[in-house]
């Protein structure tokens, strides 16, 4: 999928919304315990209840390993689940993955030819041959964290050099200079506010994949009014606030509830910019 | 394990190698090919070949996630593999995580109680909240990205702030902080030679997990030179050197003899310094 198309999908759908698949075995409801897969058909139905509110849907990896072979197994399904119903949503391997050029091509592999993903998060630590295999594969995204919503960002991220430049605007700086637009957006959360408008001097036409809207504590307002750009530009994700909304067998019911009231708010965001 | 007897270990194998498990299934001898589990079964030749002769295992994630569910369960029989029959040996999980707290804690639990890992290594750029859930496992360790082996580090670990730090160190002394050095190491990559220096005026005496030795270039004199303490201080990690030494079925003795021959020096330098 390039930036056009997924310009066209939030157009189309009234909505930027990605929905995190961040799925707790300790958190989903009961019932589906004697389910042979569990966390897939917690998945299957949180999906089919949200697909037509949404473009993105962001599983995270954690979620998935912290429970071995099985839970590799929910995750394989899960996103084959989706790019066989709904093809045009875009799919976010969070994985923040980020190691020496020969492993990179390995997590690479893994994540665009084994499971055709659309997007895998990278950590930016270890440079650029860490990031460029990624880059190999046309219509593949990269998606680097830039400045991330947990309070753990303040320790590095905003470290300035003798400049004056913060580590997160070199890491965006440098980092586009490794692949254009189409292929790489960066990470920046929700709880960081006003900062958005410094981004955008550095990122003016990247997508922003922006977490923390939710239980993290962003506002999705100050996030469109510093950070959308004229192909709306954002993908704000939300996880727990989406798929734990009922813990009840009406959690299919909850989530698409809940999603319709944040794709609502996002119509009325775009349609303020007159791009809707 | 502790760092004492991480100690004990070396001097008792008069060894301070980690043999990275870094398997590429394009890359073992073709005869493994019709076994049930290739990767495995390679792993367990490589492993009962050199277990007298290392102190550590270090499988890169990456190379099993590249094969999904069959990469993942060839990974959980090696280590199973390792701790029933080499239970002095320590285990890295070699999968440069770090992301917020929530997801931190399930990798953990993935590593450390699903599958009893002594460590993982981490990747500092979110923070204090992405390293501490791996920090509540008594007895076990996180290995945080300092300095790593790759060109790529130069894009950012070099960074200096106004006073002149680097971000690596600034890294290593933040990130001491948050744990003793009987549960935290740091990455050094053995390409960056007299940097140790560096590295152990901020952690003295920290253990340092050291990759880059053989197929990166580094230099085990440089990195013993510059590197060891008094309690050694020092894995120094080999993957491609010994496990690709020869693509016959020879591979497992082909095997010991790189990993004797890496012994063998390594066991000089620690005579050298009075160590055993």
């Amino acid at each position: 999928m390039n930036k056009q198309q997924l310009f066209e999908n939030i157009k189309r759908k009234k909505s930027f919304l990605c929905v995190g698949l961040d799925i707790d075995i300790k958190k989903i409801p009961t019932h589906l315990l004697n389910e042979e897969d569990p966390i897939f058909a917690f998945n299957k139905i949180i999906v089919d209840s949200t697909a037509d509110l949404c473009v993105a849907y962001k599983p995270n990896l954690a979620f998935y390993e912290s429970l071995g072979i099985q839970g590799w197994s929910a995750f394989e399904k899960t996103v084959r689940y989706i790019k066989e119903n709904y093809p045009d949503q875009f799919i976010i391997a969070d994985a923040k993955r980020g190691d020496i050029g020969n492993t990179s091509e390995m997590y690479a592999r893994s994540f665009f030819e084994h499971l055709d993903i659309d997007s895998v998060t990278v950590a930016p630590y270890m440079g650029e041959d860490s990031v460029k295999p990624f880059l190999v594969y046309p219509g593949k995204w990269v998606i680097v964290l830039g400045l991330t919503s947990n309070k753990g960002s303040q320790d590095f991220q905003f470290t300035a050099d003798a400049s004056g430049e913060r580590l997160f605007e070199k890491v965006m700086r440098i980092s586009q200079t490794w692949a254009t637009d189409d292929q790489m957006m960066f990470v920046v959360g929700a709880t960081q506010g006003k900062l958005f408008t410094d981004v955008r001097k550095i990122a003016p036409d990247h997508f922003l994949l922006v977490p923390g809207v939710g239980a993290q504590g962003g506002s999705l307002q100050d996030v469109a009014k510093y950070g959308m750009n004229k192909q709306c530009g954002l993908l704000v994700n939300s996880s727990r606030g989406i798929i734990y909304a009922d813990k009840s067998e009406n959690f299919g019911i909850a989530a698409r509830a809940e999603s319709k009231k944040i794709q609502e708010q996002m119509e009325a965001l775009l349609q303020e910019r007159s791009l809707i």
